[in-house]
């Protein structure tokens, strides 16, 4: 059994974006070398999500409107997380609702995705230096 | 270290439906001959998920109508991603909230879940074939 | 590879309610002796959640509330599953929404969180026996 760790930095320019790191993450597969395991992806912040869905920017615009619409509307009276000098609580109930992890399989030493499937950094509160965890877990 | 991995294939008479895949899991961990590890169930489109809940048809109703009344409209022209041809980026954010995969735990060879828990597929934009990769990860 | 594997049980006074449990779930990663690895920690019921975010009062009151008035309020006439004889259905899609599973990446022998990162219990329907599962993969 084999294991390799390495950590994404981010530091986004607007407060919401999301960044497709399947690359990087394909990337650190190959230097783990392992053949059949896990890759666990995963925000290391409570106001960030790491999710898988598709590479297309109407999308991403879609999803940034939804969570601001339907999910969780940033507007900081509506929580009383806010009263302790923060404005971001509608970024913690973001997160909790895209989730802020995957574990994607490794099959004969590369990502098992289906054929749209991509990795995504999604951050909901950005501006600032932030982490995403990549732990490759499995056998050479 | 032992892996096994498995796909499965659906291809629903309807757009949306919920299937339960809780025994071909159950199967493949058998196969495995895994006695402690993990099993990762994960759909392998952007439109699907796969998650955990009750065997109970009134809910899997109340679970489809939630989404369509609370989360994610399919209501086409709310969407920028639909302006690519597609009608379905409600599939997708219903994807996001649900999840696209769980992690079931395997102790002394079976499944270790709940007493009411079982496995799921949540098809958001179906009736064409679509996939779940299954990943078993242990020791015999 | 080596595994182990502990149950937390749970009753709660209230009906809804947020608990951090990294404390124990770091225990059972020093009880295993794991170096490098993965700990799931998953609840074992479907009215209920694992999650990851932050240790602050207002956010928790933040959450329950959020659930009940954006998520799924628990009216339970609103639920087909109620005419069951539960009342629980809303449970049910708080757990889908938040998730009832997280994955912790175990580094040089400790949970490798983000420094606001905490493991929380989310009840949804409580007030009676409830159990979580803690699963340790990983090496020496």
């Amino acid at each position: 059994m084999t294991s390799h760790t390495h950590y994404l930095w981010f530091e986004t320019k607007r407060r919401q974006e999301i960044i497709d790191i399947t690359d990087q993450v394909a990337e650190q597969v190959a230097q783990s070398r392992v053949r059949e395991g896990y890759v666990l992806v995963s925000a290391m912040h409570i106001s960030a999500s790491v999710f898988i869905n598709d590479h297309e920017s109407g999308l991403w615009h879609d999803i940034l409107n939804w969570l601001e619409e339907t999910i969780a509307p940033w507007d900081p009276e509506r929580y009383r997380h806010n009263e302790t000098g923060e404005d971001n609580a509608a970024a913690h109930l973001r997160s909790l609702t895209v989730g802020h992890e995957v574990i994607v399989p490794i099959t004969a030493g590369k990502l098992d995705l289906g054929p749209w499937q991509r990795v995504f950094y999604g951050e909901w509160d950005g501006q600032r230096r932030k982490r995403v965890v990549i732990k490759v877990l499995g056998e050479n």
